[in-house]
């Protein structure tokens, strides 16, 4: 099984789908392909919460904004998963969770020993140093190289030609909230397609409150959205574990005025 | 064969794709994820008009305003088919015409003796009552019933511990317009990716007839779309049989000022 | 395998793999499902870039703004590929590319010989002419077709009773840019979801070169997106080969004011 993620939308992820079929015929599963644009961390966020609940798997992660710059094309091996996408830090934070922060190894891989698509050899771009477009490393780089790692397998991946163990590489923490009994200063991690606005705090800090405070401004504490009337904000702990700042049916981002980044004050009011 | 339906956007489906791949390795089919948010009846409309198409299949369905409250989850054999989804009346008009309003059976899930996903175990929110989360009960509850329900198939739902016969459940009928030879008032049930405005009215009533009347206005019935010039309004009979308020590579909901609830009076103009 | 490609949205395209699935148990890819509604053209530039990347497959496709009028449906064979779809020119790029101009076969359906689907039958719309809906060919007629075309695989086409070999069809060449060694007079072929403007310039005009002028404005030439600060604007060889006018994390076609059917006029500025 291969999982794909991209901030692609369409219809690129069906090149990249094209490319690994043409190796294997294992089932593929897309993530999701309108991951916000260039935004390494909220993609990171996300593959960290719902990998964990996919069987062993190969995941092709494609969130690049420094596509066709001399960044390195990474293959991590976490556990029983192989995670292959930029190396930009995006695969970390779900390669620590699947791997219980260990049994992880990284390997770069060697772009020039790599065998690109059929249909890429005649596109005008290809160059003396390979054959990959300089825009479109999810369909020449990556999907040829999870279609590879997914053929041996995780405890093979040091048998592959085009694989060198990276000697080093960028990682990424998602921030860490400051807690104290009756004060969490956290942040907006992502905001959901539901308008969810889901902090780095984590749901513990509810327990047991009807209320808390947002900088300052009371907000009520429920167990479900359907604890408050429909529109109503509430503060509830979201399914990923974490606080998150909601609106029964309706949107927390706008009703709160909160973005991705914001940081957030949360105070127990009772 | 599962599909899976649902208001989720991405990438939410994933995670109970995950969870039903932890369990079978059957086929997964996405009916549709962007469907209008906690809209029921829009929800239950295109489900009864869509699943009649596919083969015998387990329909995983989750447009669920009232996740996390003590609606009941529901599995509904439906002949060969079996449906799983909450228990707010979004399975019924597509279980009924599945099996002809016969050969219908319920069953309540026992949630406590659902084993919850894996990677679910560890999160803050889970509680005493259970483990599931008390906003995504997609991933918790629903998922996991469905890929036990594909397990065992509709003709052996009653040998699964966590099915329980329902003694009683919510039911949805989707409007019924009023019918005369000349005159029918109905309501428009779902506007379309395209804004085609899709009305109860049944399609036989535009027969034999040149052009209507909607809502005192004359509108030509055509055909097929490209009956009338490029941007002109028409009633037409939609691929679900339904009369439409359409607009030929156009939208029809904004060229007629409807939305879905609004009554329609159509009269013969003939 | 079968791919599909519409403009649909959601949630007709699962009619149609209903449909497929009632009759074959192969896989099924999409491509895209939000493709610019009704561009016949801009759907045929972009199976002609993605498809050649599949392995063996039938591609169903369904940009189709004459549904329910006389024009057939087509199915061609392009080599060891089929491809189905409305007579309207869209399959044509892609089969030639597929094919390498020769090994090009076409065939039309006779939708009165062609098996409907089974939840069809009852639908209202249901004429003497034949069980087909006049606007959801892509359920009624296309992928029935493509059911029966992937089954008898591309060697056997002229074995099925529901086609007839072609006498005419409607052909469609993408538009050809006008080249000196100085200037290319190109145009907008598509804007992809990225925003990046694609011309049908051959990016072999950037070669060697440090900045083009586009409509007399002076552009830098860049080999990646990240050759320029994120912002800013740049021509570069976009994946598909051609030059595109792009930004870096951004929007091209509105840093540029350039939509799809733009001229644009790019000369060498050194």
């Amino acid at each position: 099984m291969i999982t794909l993620t991209s901030d692609f939308g369409t219809p690129y992820p069906a090149a990249m789908k094209g490319v690994i079929l043409q190796r294997t015929d294992t089932r593929l599963v897309d993530v999701a392909h309108d991951l916000p644009r260039q935004d390494v961390r909220s993609a990171a966020f996300w593959l960290r919460e719902v990998l964990p609940y996919f069987p062993l798997a190969t995941h092709l992660v494609v969130v690049d904004p420094g596509v066709g710059t001399d960044r390195n094309a990474l293959v991590v091996r976490a556990g029983d998963h192989v995670l292959v996408g930029p190396d930009n830090g995006v695969l970390l934070p779900a390669a620590r969770r699947l791997a219980d922060d260990v049994d992880l190894e990284e390997y770069v891989v060697d772009e020039t020993r790599l065998e690109a698509p059929d249909a890429a050899r005649s596109i005008p771009s290809a160059t003396d140093a390979g054959p990959a477009s300089n825009t479109f490393h999810g369909r020449d780089v990556f999907a040829p190289a999870a279609a590879k790692a997914h053929e041996v397998g995780p405890d093979a991946l040091e048998t592959l030609s085009v694989l060198e163990p990276a000697t080093e590489y960028v990682s990424l923490d998602l921030p860490e909230p400051t807690l104290s009994a009756n004060r969490a200063v956290g942040e907006i991690l992502v905001v959901d397609d539901f308008g969810n606005a889901i902090t780095n705090v984590p749901g513990s800090f509810l327990e047991d409150r009807e209320r808390i405070t947002l900088d300052g401004e009371t907000v009520p504490v429920g167990e479900t959205f359907a604890s408050v009337p429909v529109g109503d904000r509430l503060a509830t702990v979201g399914s990923h574990g974490y606080v998150e700042l909601d609106v029964n049916q309706g949107r927390g981002d706008e009703a709160f005025g909160l973005e991705v980044g914001d940081e957030v004050v949360l105070e127990t009011a009772d």
